[in-house]
């Protein structure tokens, strides 16, 4: 097939001999990773010690946010990189409901497991309900302060419509905070031209910035000042070296930094980033799309297997099975160098990333799970 | 003079030319991290991809937190590393209060400002009042919940007494919380054998784990049942793979984890402390008091200059001096290769990282100094 990003795997490690799957999980490394992170440790950290930090680091948390902006269609100056995914969705969501007159929070009852322990987490200490809703039915209301939703599910690869799902909570008045970790880098996003009032992701998943990377939190221009969350760290006051006694949040959006950034996966990270140098947004969704049709297109019917992704253009860039062996069926996939993974009681998860993977890979991991059944 | 830590410096990748009393700050990198964290991109995650999760990844927050609790008199399974300091402080004191009927929250007055700033959040977040008393009269009492201490101060390095002020507090049956940023690896700690009820501390100063490496949290053995933090992300569940919709929390430490753990930072801390394998922590405390000592002696008398730091053995591993130009001073001194740190208003900081450091190098640093005066 036709495949416009072809060049683009070259700029990626990987071993031919494995098909990897896996990269809506950890993405896999940009070539010029390895390197960078060795300058620097070696010429930075080792030649400019403390001097680094007025040399390129201490604004790596919104320098680094920007290029990830690019991505989310968010304009500069609205995007940071700091902390976990979980940490920053507890900023948001502790922003989000402060002094809100409002009763409940509102959850997709299929999130991802840690967003809704971080949304339970911040009810009880805000005194507000929490209630899990199918995003097909979120009932919102004019009780209901912010709703927290997953532009793609973790499991079934559905990709909720952000722009119609942010103009329902807007229109009862609520807020939206939406986790875009299995969509950033990956699917066309507008987080300004749709309003979206908050929003976090992960960076080690399409993003390729390393196992744990540090998360980005997205908070628009026109929410800074009303933005406050607890996590009161010294690097998001205004003036940072001035050691005041009082917290003073910076006027923007490094009001959500927390501790000191760390340096040696943030600029792995940034790193890895410039491979977005070299692609077009809208070849990688289109890449996409037809990795995910193909691949589906090959193991539908295969005895056993329920492919539970959704058919239409309203998935993500996985594939998701079920099947009732299917840990067991995964381990032996990766015995025949095919990487996907599993996630309980019994589904199948294989990730397409289009800057890497080929069709020829989704050809073979099809035909190896034949193989198996 | 007689230094048996003479050796050690060695280990580190430091110019010659620079005099580096920046440590205490930021620590120096030892040597086998550059070529480490190079091997940790292309080998474990470039080749073993997300499999790297289950080969050595995912317990490495518990693995090298067991590593820093042997420098901390902290047995296995106590010590985490994750997060920032200013994050791990959060869990720490929103745990230490959790269902208290007490009403205060007291912090050293001269506090690190981030310190303070997350006391006054945790106040606010939950009701206490939060009170800053100077630590030669904390004037404790049966209303107070819980302490925040710097066991050194980072302006003056003064070194406070933990088990005396430990002691103080659980003689009114409040908690204490020790800031360990500047002690960690460099002084005799016992936190098991005073009974600390909760310790945080960062890894970029003197453990040298790079600029704003993870942090750490110590939660000891007895107290985990009782530690329940609200940034309860899935890393922190008892299973995490589980994906359950309902938090249960690890009965471990481990229940302090929140996101996935940066690997890349978390690992080039790892290496970053083998170099606590070739010394005896009691050396480094003498020649830490040894360098300070010398350091001392070189510049008291100086015009202008007034030495802040504790002559007696109360004192961490800096001197810190007070003069009207110290901004300018310090510059001045970066010219001539001797690197301090500015703290506003009129502070300037040598560190002395006994790990590193030379007796020539204190100097060279005390000679400048007077030829800048």
């Amino acid at each position: 097939m036709n495949d416009p990003l072809a060049h683009v795997r070259d700029l990626f490690d990987l071993d031919d001999d494995v098909v990897y799957l896996d990269g809506n999980s950890l993405g896999a490394p940009p070539r010029v990773v390895a390197e960078r992170v060795r300058e620097v440790v070696r010429e930075q950290w080792g030649r400019r010690l403390i001097r680094g930090w007025s040399e390129g680091w201490w604004e790596a948390p919104e320098r680094i946010g920007n290029r990830i902006g690019r991505l989310l269609g968010a304009a500069p100056g609205q995007v940071l990189v700091a902390d976990s995914t979980s940490v920053n969705l507890f900023k948001a969501l502790m922003a989000a409901v402060r002094n809100t007159d409002r009763a409940e929070i509102v959850v997709d009852a299929g999130t991802f497991p840690s967003d809704g322990y971080v949304a339970r987490s911040v009810a009880e200490l805000t005194g507000l309900a929490l209630r899990p809703a199918p995003p097909e039915d979120l009932d919102l209301r004019d009780t209901t302060a912010v709703v927290l939703l997953n532009h793609v599910d973790y499991r079934t690869g559905r990709l909720l419509d952000m722009a119609e799902l942010t103009a329902q909570a807007h229109a009862v008045g609520a807020k939206v905070v939406w986790d875009l970790c299995h969509s950033a880098g990956v699917l066309p996003i507008e987080l300004d031209a749709l309003g979206v009032d908050l929003a976090v992701g992960c960076t080690y998943k399409f993003l390729n910035g390393g196992p744990g990377s540090p998360a980005f939190i997205y908070v628009p221009r026109h929410g800074q000042a009303a933005f406050e969350q607890p996590l009161t760290g010294w690097t998001g006051h205004e003036v940072p070296f001035a050691m005041d006694p009082e917290y003073r949040p910076d006027p923007g959006v490094s009001r959500a930094r927390v501790g000191t950034p760390d340096i040696i996966s943030m600029l792995a990270l940034e790193a890895a980033l410039e491979v977005w140098d070299h692609v077009d947004l809208r070849d990688v969704r289109a890449k996409g799309l037809a990795l995910t049709a193909h691949f589906r297109s090959l193991v539908e019917g295969l005895p056993g297997i329920e492919v539970i992704t959704p058919a239409d253009e309203w998935r993500g860039h996985q594939v998701s099975l079920r099947h009732p062996d299917a840990d067991r069926l995964v381990e032996r996939l990766a015995e025949r160098q095919v990487i996907g993974d599993h996630r309980p009681p019994d589904v199948l998860r294989f990730g397409f990333a289009p800057l890497y993977n080929t069709f020829d890979e989704a050809t073979r991991a099809a035909t190896t799970l034949k193989e198996l059944l």
